[in-house]
């Protein structure tokens, strides 16, 4: 059995926010969210989340989360005194209790895999996790025997200049067994300048204590204020990266481009500079996408060219061209072979295949055939000022320039509708469509200059 | 009494540029201008600007800068013959002299004021700036005794190996006793390899001399080529981004954005990646600017998202949703709750509270009232060829898409205004107004494939 | 004579792609281009690319290449094995073969010519290039004696600890008497774990052996998967944008830069970031160009300001303003002095002087003369569903907001088209031309809201 904790009461002063530290998003997801999401990998029976400044907004911000355990910390007294909530909630739960820090997100799931099968295998009372850091400054040193047992972990302001050699820093991050735990967590004293309990010293009440170390000692880099936030963004964002041009993704200027943990690539992908992939994004093989572009829960097929473009909640099908300045909305369906140009919006808009929008046109609430060739300037009017409503056009159909279509609206297939027109009523198919006024020329005119 | 002498009289001939070296940009300002600004924070009673190299440009540029004294150094010969050409202008004046250097533009107003605290304090005949740098090749070591008396400097080419390992520098920033300068200024010889004038030869005969290290190094940079200008511009965006991180602003990406010094940001705003924020721009709480934004002399309120838009010299309330694709420019201002969305332009616009331009339109001197919605592809034709003239439309009123508002115009309130119509004349409260022609269908048409 | 043997037979099968390794485009050409092109520097008589994995594709993508004979390497059993196939190309050829790596792409013309030269002045029968690596780990150390003789090459793995000190290492890049290795290459072993032929076996039987260091290490970086691709676009792009620093150019913020090989630039010239400039582009002195712009294959004049804008295959002349958001593409030709605004395509457009096109308009395959005003949302209708047809502008003529030309049409010169206009017909010098409906009011009029 594992239970696992996670410390997310405190304020976070230095992030100078109305939202509570652990609420902060990184690539997506809040900094706690990562940590919840890290710990499902040991499979826990018990998860709480230890709350205290700004407890209610932490409690609604992870209510979409299931089987989660808020233990109120009123005061935030120490780490020691936050697990000590934990108590009333354990009662009789025996097993491995993981302590985690709700600012702590880059934390990688194997390695918290590898602190538990660590604990478990040589049955340790407790086990923590260690970090080799090129610069220990201003963290507690790890000392250990041969067979890795912790015989004393020393804050750095009370280390001795050789003790400060010392690189294994103490992550902050502990396997307990729990009915060991629950004997020496009463007997903490806050006897120290800070007044505050330490999780600490109950490791220096158990025995054996193992230590892990982290493979990368930037998983236990924690989150202070917005500079470490960036810092950590761009670290997260590195390991993303880096995971993509592995598999077989060209990245043009690498540290220019955001990718979100849930967007999936196909190799043979070119993602150019300045491009950001996020949420629930999937993209096909031989796409060129970017630079500039933003494209955010969406799905594109293969060998699409997306440039300076923002595609959010769309669905485009294979060898599209899109851009420059295109923007696909609110379930925009783009079917294959389709070219969607410049000054382009399309929202809640579906378009068949080989269907063209080179310029400046709104397509909102419409359906479109295959083959359909939509001048530049057209506008489906689709707001009464009281609903909206749709605008249907058929195969083949070719709206003139500064075409207006005043839904609800339905062109048939092969029609021409001419340059010019606002149309409100049905076309049937194979029609010419016109509805504009004569040219009159006025001979001899000339503007006046200002006098 | 202080003086503050400035040299700006190089040419910096590895700027590659028709522009004077003091003038090249970095954040919004000259570097010059950098310089000056940075002085004022001793309240200097003179201040002297030594010109030479396109020294009508220099003046020309800072004539806008109140109680600038310039001084010709018609020929360039050395730091100490530049200081030379200021004793005529500083006939009578005791007190001290700071020597600063146009081309160091990142020095902090805080290390002048410690220079001069410094030097006032002990009664130096001269106190200078010196830096640890931790590559000190090509500067002039300080040495020094226990009592941070100067007791030598030696050029980079002069030092023994010994003294090569001293990564003391001399920063090219003093302060002297400007009575007890004048004494030595006029015996300065230009007896070595490049037969110039050294200002440190005069430091060698002035006693005691004193040396203040900058906090950091990065300060006494110095800008000679364009690499330099941008290795500077990027210490100081690290800085300002730094401060604003700390402020409690959230960027992502900092490395892809710019901030020019005179941005003022409220706290729990995010900039997102590649946004630039210039001039006299100032963003409220809450808001989410970018990606790929460029905000210029604007105001934009709280909780205000601006995606891929460019914002200049207008002004942003409260609550509003701009982009992507948006473009305010000359002296634009939205209401509360307005929504401008793509492929919009706004000059010379008012818009009231919760008026709506969501796609494809142009608004040229025009002014809106409240809960207006604006039809996509409205155009307000401002432009008779000779003059500009002003549309206006009342609360609540709609036009329909492609509508063409010929200015001077004043449409009421309530009024609808049917799609694809070109208005020419004013439209009274509560009323329709149709401009367009019936629609005409001709069946059985069909276009000709190319035989 | 020179011959040049250029390895590129490899799968490079941690590319995970489908294209061969050796066409993966940096900067504007594949890899093997590079590697050929600095080739050319030595003038070789003969260039044998030896191809094996994809060998058709490479031959297919050099074939716009005069004079490249292509080796097939059917089986990959080594460097040995990969010259020993350029043997019977190379019966009776006398001279200087230089071996090189079609995914070692950073390697400077001068390095090769100071290779070649070397080799000859001293007639060695083998010359290989050498690095003065920082972090040597993985490649072969080259001991040298006082007179640079080689005395040993040993592989990483075989070296001792004393070994490993050494930093000098084999960059894998030979120039070889072909005479004298025609001699050793037929006796080769692949008696080794990997059982392949090794061309450094070769070097161990000829005599003398000389080393030639590489200027700067950055040079022999080899590709082997995308993530050294972005490193290698890195190092290229910094070698070309601190040459344009150093020519005159300003750049800010640099790193968000990338700027293509066969790019030219002016001095005092300002590209601000997220700028790309791609393929045979050429850009005056006094322009600035960015943020967020894409120019490819175009010309742009002296004092151009080019801001969000994409420009492909176009030329523009002095002193224009354009953008943000103008897209000009497909020989766009744009004359002195225009002003191109938001949301205006230009495609095989040609427009004269001072011609203004400033808001939301399309103009393809048209001509413009000069000080035309083209009034917002115009656009011609330049595709009739089966061909296009050219619109034609005369001088000073206006157009108004929302004007339609459907081509083929010409206006003439000072002509007015009223806003709102359909045009279909010829319009004659000095016309005022009107084609709309008139405005009819219908008051009392009131949107009905939702029951």
């Amino acid at each position: 059995m594992v239970a696992v904790a996670i410390l997310a009461a405190g304020r976070g002063s230095r992030m100078k926010s109305q939202l509570p530290k652990v609420l902060h998003p990184l690539g997506g997801s809040s900094l706690v969210e990562r940590v919840l999401s890290c710990a499902e990998s040991v499979q826990p029976q018990r998860r709480l989340v230890i709350v205290g400044f700004g407890g209610e907004q932490v409690q609604q911000a992870l209510s979409h989360l299931p089987a989660i355990e808020f233990v109120e910390q009123a005061q935030q007294l120490g780490t020691g005194h936050a697990i000590q909530q934990v108590m009333p909630y354990l009662q009789g739960f025996e097993g491995s209790l993981l302590v985690l820090n709700g600012d702590v997100p880059l934390l990688r799931s194997q390695t918290l895999m590898s602190l538990l099968q660590t604990h478990e295998t040589h049955g340790n009372a407790a086990t923590i996790l260690t970090a080799q850091m090129p610069d220990p400054k201003g963290y507690g040193r790890v000392f250990c025997d041969g067979q890795n047992i912790v015989t004393q972990i020393v804050e750095d302001r009370d280390c001795t200049p050789a003790q400060r050699q010392n690189r294994r820093v103490n992550a902050g991050i502990y396997c307990f067994d729990w009915q060991a735990l629950t004997q020496v967590l009463p007997t903490l004293q806050a006897n120290n300048q800070q007044q505050e309990y330490y999780i600490t010293d109950a490791v220096n009440f158990l025995s054996p204590v193992m230590a892990v170390d982290v493979e990368d000692h930037q998983e236990i880099f924690g989150i202070n204020d917005r500079k470490q936030l960036a810092t950590a963004s761009q670290i997260l964002q590195n390991r993303i990266k880096d995971d993509w041009m592995r598999a077989g993704v060209t990245l043009i200027d690498p540290d220019s481009i955001t990718i979100d943990d849930a967007v999936q690539l196909a190799p043979d992908l070119v993602i150019e500079p300045q491009t950001h992939l996020r949420g629930q994004t999937k993209i096909g093989s031989g796409c060129r996408i970017g630079p500039g572009s933003l494209v955010e829960n969406s799905q594109i097929g293969e060998n699409v060219t997306l440039l300076y473009s923002v595609v959010s909640d769309s669905q485009v099908a294979a060898n599209c061209r899109i851009g420059p300045y295109a923007h696909l909305r609110g379930d925009a369906e783009v079917g294959a072979g389709c070219r969607i140009g410049n000054f382009v919006e399309l929202k809640q808009a579906q378009l068949g295949e080989r269907t063209n929008v080179a310029h400046l046109s709104y397509l909102g609430d419409a359906s479109l055939g295959n083959q359909v060739n939509v001048g530049a300037g057209t506008i489906t009017a689709n707001y009464d000022g009281v609903k909206k409503h749709r605008t249907q056009i058929g195969d083949r159909s070719k709206t003139g320039s500064n075409t207006v279509l005043v839904a609800p609206i339905t062109i048939g297939q092969d029609v021409t509708i001419a340059a010019g027109s606002t149309l409100t009523e049905d076309v049937p198919d194979d029609c010419l469509v016109v509805a504009r006024a004569r040219q009159v020329v006025k001979p001899g005119w000339r503007l006046k200059p200002i006098e």
